[in-house]
């Protein structure tokens, strides 16, 4: 039997190209092909033959698809889902430290002011942690804090217990984590309609003034003037962001200098990374593809995600 | 048996107080004791009566003392090793990962600038690290490094492999470290005159334009000239150092104003967990020496800690 035909987008790059050959498949135009590798723009994606019955998309989180209606169910639409968690999840704990050992202080100073920074640190160790969404970043970032000596309580949507977790609680009772003596707060969720500002004025409320937000997910699951008003009353310590809302976030807008604030541009899973991953899953979906194996990170557009 | 007498310094906290009491021992002036838990200033410690058997310092290091001519040879002297591992371990992997997740360069944006922060992401996966320096602080690093996927290369002074690690050299091997591909550097070792400059120009040369070090131990091991030549060049990514040389840092040092430089001052071990965790040892150390048993933390001052 001949090798199932893959199409990929014109001027996508020479490693899209080698993965998709090392995966098993034979490229070809659109309009013979079994399946669709997507790069480019969100909303650029071609017209689609129904001889197309897979596409992959290259992002983790595809919500901007959705929203703009181009993910139908004439096929199987695949997500980038857990290829970037290892980066992500490193990023999400190095951003968690940074904020507990007084580290946005410390980089701002330029005078020896150790109380200052003393005074900002808590430290991880014996630290309750609400992780909101336990993906593959999720469960990567329970790996890294586990020597911590960290408790991890997670809300994901089914209340399966995480492994490494020391309560798993289901999305529709997340209620419950907010009087949980939640320490610190992880959000590693996807963008849906459910997680808009999981984290808003009620719940930043229930924290501490020692607490830290970490967002590494997108920046509508946390409201951000709520976040404004809490860091600014001092009610939380700070927030660590990769993600803001809006994104990117305007010159002048309050949270650049917050004092408890540090941001990432939305670099904790960077191009060059990003590159690597992403062509790793590639090969390994076009190869479960040309098997007839289940293909990883299928969109389920009923949960968003 | 009357239990032994324990002297402490006039006006020493009653924290200490507590933990003296608490490891079985009673307290008592310095003329009736057998030993002395000394707190206060590193030059101003009591003349000793021959009945004192022992004196516990507060710090971990210990080099002060020494150079000093305090530490007789006539009782035993104990540190404080070892006690502030687990806080210290925890402020170097958070110094490490701010390095290595461009959260430096990101602390001070004030602008949604992801190239400038995304160029600067390497990350920890994958890469190889000196740790030089395989005492408490330096054996839990390697525990919370584990789950991040790096190599530890350690090197200690007797060259008996350290659990976790590739690979350790004896310190008199230490030159075998820099062509060993290192992608970072921790310096966890006590300050001794083996061990000036441990990290000076050649050993900087020998790093990659990626490569991060780490100072949590003493300002002294590091080449601080060399260490700022090495940055302006470009020649490493950048330094993230809780100890300097000088210390403290003076206002206007080309250190502060680096790119590529965090500063913490002197605030791995802040005093509101050092108190904690010296308490944890007093009341140890105490109950040992009331009941005969070995004391954590014996100075060799032959070795210099």
């Amino acid at each position: 039997v001949n090798a199932p035909v893959i199409a990929v987008p014109d001027g996508a790059p020479e490693w899209l190209l080698t993965a998709v050959r090392d995966g098993g498949a034979r490229l070809g135009p659109l309009e013979d092909a079994d399946a669709l590798v997507y790069v480019g723009a969100k909303d650029a994606i071609p017209t689609l033959p129904d001889t197309v019955r897979w596409v992959q998309l290259p992002n983790a989180g595809i919500e901007t698809y959705l929203h703009a209606g181009v993910i139908d169910d004439r096929r199987v639409w695949t997500s980038a889902a857990g290829a970037y968690s290892d980066t992500v999840a490193e990023h999400a704990v190095g951003l968690l430290l940074a904020g507990v050992r007084g580290l946005v202080t410390a980089a701002r100073l330029v005078s020896w002011d150790s109380s200052a920074v003393g005074s900002r640190i808590t430290g991880l160790a014996g630290s309750t942690i609400a992780l909101i969404g336990a993906g593959g970043i999720g469960r990567r970032a329970i790996a890294l804090l586990e020597p911590f000596g960290v408790s991890v309580i997670a809300v994901n949507r089914s209340g399966r217990p995480v492994e490494g977790a020391v309560r798993t609680l289901a999305a529709e009772h997340i209620d419950q984590l907010w009087s949980a003596g939640v320490d610190h707060v992880l959000v590693a969720a996807p963008a849906t309609d459910a997680s808009h500002h999981v984290v808003g004025r009620d719940e930043l409320a229930a924290l501490k003034p020692t607490s830290w937000v970490v967002n590494i997910a997108r920046g509508s699951l946390v409201d951000t003037d709520a976040l404004v008003a809490a860091l600014a009353e001092g009610r939380i310590a700070g927030a660590a962001l990769d993600v803001t809302d809006p994104e990117p976030l305007p010159d002048g807008h309050p949270l650049w200098t917050s004092p408890g604030v540090l941001i990432t541009p939305h670099t904790a899973n960077p191009s060059h990374r990003a590159r690597v991953a992403l062509a790793a899953r590639v090969r390994d979906n076009v190869a479960r593809f040309v098997d007839g194996r289940d293909l990883l990170g299928v969109i389920d557009t009923g949960a968003g995600y």
